[in-house]
């Protein structure tokens, strides 16, 4: 069944209602629009449903007019998975369903749609006592749709994983429009295949995922926040080893910034000030958590001593308030806002085995500055999962789109480094466009031979967002 | 292609070496014999390779000749998975392949073939001052490969989560023989579809695991271990949600024991003694877990002051010595063998949302002595994740055999329950043969339908395990 762009809008309308169908160019515009501007959907249309059931109807009525869907979330995707260049494509937008549908304290659990963003989510759980641990710069603005389908990471994964480890069951519409309600809330259940894994970090492109049942945790009441100056990557290490060794299960963040990452911050951030006289090549900002009338200072204190007396620490200091902890992880909250106002910047999402990230920095550096002399490396991010924002910023002065031009040429030996060492070019912030054609080339034949075959059983029209994560 | 078993045992034998193809009945008896006696197998030989190329040719024969493939561990499967009643079948035991490849410390990781028993792998880990968390009853002759294949559970569990959580990546044989290496040692990995979600758990029916690539966490060094008595399931509740709160990312087990249960184990079991003097109709063991040098004991001591005071507790004892600890377990981990003392047992294997407990064990209790009057409901387990090994020992006197074959008639209406519930009635030891056939019946056919598809898609010709977890 062919139709034109006008009927399905007609259509669409009265499965959604007609307000809630945009297909102005000004309507639609803010939906296609990437927010940084790297992408520029061409969707003819936005729908809006408000209901599991509607979007089930879109999907069947894309699914008979091969229609390519493209689910959105809170557009804070960051490799364009969530805009498409196709202009047949169709935009549903799950962003009007946003009700919390349970959430039970006492039970650990919550049941949330698509379109609750994470930061409604973690208000939610606080209320009852609870915390739902997905934490992300855009939690304001992502939902729990995008985040389950790009398995969000984040500062807290460190402790209580990444979204995939937050997830009990689904709720998705497949790509014959089918709904398949797996919003189970238990912690154990081998009663056949684990189906839910499927959506989770599919990106769409196997179905929309319109609700999720999901963990909470119980709010830590105690926490100790520290910022702490290392001499060198190596140290760096040694100190998360320590912290590791010292305080399992309690270690929630561990993040790395540099000397020249928190040069941008306060030289661009109004009100940003150094926690330490200390000037250090690297810093590292960590935070334990625990139950009510547990004692954490004390051990940190000695934990810290014991670092100083290694040498793999030279000064360090634990925030005393609730205030000064925020003003330690504003630092590292708006290092890509300071890094913007330096220009361009090249952004590797890498993961590497622990061990290896010291020589890649030796090596990652010597590159950038044989290919670009005076470009700028910023690696920061989660360290003690082995996941680095590795940025570049452009030589100062240099043109912008001169600089970004230069992706591919700078990233791809990075990259190539990244894999020899068995890390990951794609940790968490997945493939999108941005680096559908990279994963085709260097991922193994017989993998993406698989994820086609998971591909062609379950969306064989190849409707659910095409083009990304697998290379059509 | 078509083909004798001689024949085929001989192409097997230049595959693997004629001492490593069992095809005499004497040679393979044990193998397909299940352990309990509740499943004979019929296959005509069984294949012990050594090396995953070994595997590997092993499949693509079986592919080409269209033979059933049985891959075995260590035998101590509960469903019937492990074997099969088809004689055309090749059962292909992975026991040979028992190398610890890489173990890394400072990592926190470790990869392990499929043959490494689970208890080698925490001995492993134990040298290098981590733990390999996975912790079965099994543990001394389980291996890596079926606790992938099955995503087993075990105490452990609450804290760590089950073998799916311990998991970074795989090595599999796919069903036409290819080799996928997915052996990755990283906590972030968004490039793509997550491939070995769809290997763990699938009960060797969508390829064989080979090798793991799994976490380690650190080695707990401050343990305490507490039996407690509680007045009645809602108690048991109570406590649990007291401890997850004082204790969050601490608490590491927690068991639960009725009287009758303690009762058969101080019946049966030489030198086991009851902990407490107050006898109660439930006892609750747990664990909590800490670093170096944190302070437990007290906190622990407050908590269940705070619990004796309102009332959710009655008694409890804390663990004065690793001896101590070890007694304290040691009557949890021999209900199952002091019960066979009492005759045969129906034994279901359910997940429940907590809440959902009491009144289950309520309804369940009345609808057994309707169907079976003086039959003995004996439910212990994992409460802390909702996982209840729900065990129902004959009366007293009757015939055991009799008893067991009224297995369906008391499960049914008792499962029926635990699906009304948004439970589960494979939550932790699998589907196998034992419960395929519910499975099809009690799932949505959408679910059944999906499952099918991600079967035929990865196993085409359904050699893969045929008749375990999807009825053919």
């Amino acid at each position: 069944m062919t139709t034109t762009p006008a009927a399905l809008v007609d259509s669409l309308r009265s499965i959604v209602g007609a307000p809630y169908v945009l297909s102005d160019a000004s309507d639609t515009a803010s939906f296609n629009h990437e927010w940084r501007g790297l992408y520029e959907g061409k969707s003819f249309a936005v729908a809006r449903p408000e209901t599991t059931q509607q979007v089930s109807e879109i999907v069947k009525l894309c699914a008979q007019t091969q229609t390519p869907i493209v689910p959105q979330g809170g557009n804070t995707g960051l490799v364009g998975g969530q805009v498409s260049a196709d202009s047949r494509s169709l935009i549903v937008s799950l962003s009007r369903m946003n009700k919390i549908r349970s959430l039970v304290g006492e039970g650990f659990s919550m049941v949330a749609e698509a379109g609750v963003t994470v930061q409604a989510a973690q208000e939610a759980a606080e209320k009852v006592n609870r915390l739902f641990a997905l934490s992300l710069g855009s939690e304001g603005s992502c939902q729990i749709g995008g985040t389950v389908s790009t398995n969000a990471g984040g500062m807290n994964a460190l402790l209580y994983g990444m979204m995939r480890s937050q997830v009990f069951g689904l709720e998705v519409v497949l790509a014959g429009g089918q709904i398949w309600n797996g919003l189970k809330l238990l912690r154990k259940d081998n009663s056949g295949y684990d189906l839910k894994q499927l959506f989770i970090g599919a990106e769409g492109t196997l179905g929309i995922v319109t609700a999720a049942s999901m963990k909470l945790f119980p709010l830590p009441e105690v926490v100790e926040t520290a910022f702490i100056a290392v001499p060198n990557m190596e140290a760096a290490l040694a100190l998360t080893g320590l912290l590791q060794d010292r305080f399992p299960q309690q270690l929630s963040r561990c993040e790395l910034i540099p000397e020249l990452g928190l040069q941008m911050v306060i030289a661009h951030i109004a009100g940003a000030r150094r926690p330490l006289k200390t000037v250090s090549p690297w810093y590292v900002v960590i935070e334990l958590v625990a139950g009510k009338g547990a004692e954490l200072r004390e051990p940190l204190n000695q934990c810290l001593a014991a670092g100083l007396e290694q040498g793999i620490i030279t000064d360090a200091t634990i925030a005393d308030s609730g205030q000064q902890r925020k003003d330690f992880w504003h630092l590292r909250e708006t290092l890509p806002e300071a890094q913007r106002e330096e220009g361009g910047s090249i952004k590797l999402d890498i993961s590497l085995p622990l061990k290896c990230v010291p020589d890649f920095f030796k090596r990652a550096e010597a590159i950038i500055e044989r290919l670009c002399s005076g470009a700028r490396p910023v690696p920061f991010g989660h360290l003690g999962d082995g996941n680095i924002h590795y940025d570049i910023c452009q030589p100062p002065g240099m043109d912008k789109q001169a600089f970004l031009n230069r992706w591919d040429e700078i990233a791809d030996p990075l990259h190539a480094i990244v894999l020899e060492d068995g890390g990951s070019i794609a940790a968490e912030h997945g493939i999108g466009v941005l680096k559908v054609k990279k994963i085709a080339k260097t991922k193994a034949p017989l993998e993406i031979e698989l994820m086609k075959k998971i591909k062609a059983a379950l969306d064989p029209q190849n409707i659910m967002n095409p083009g990304k994560i697998i290379d059509s």
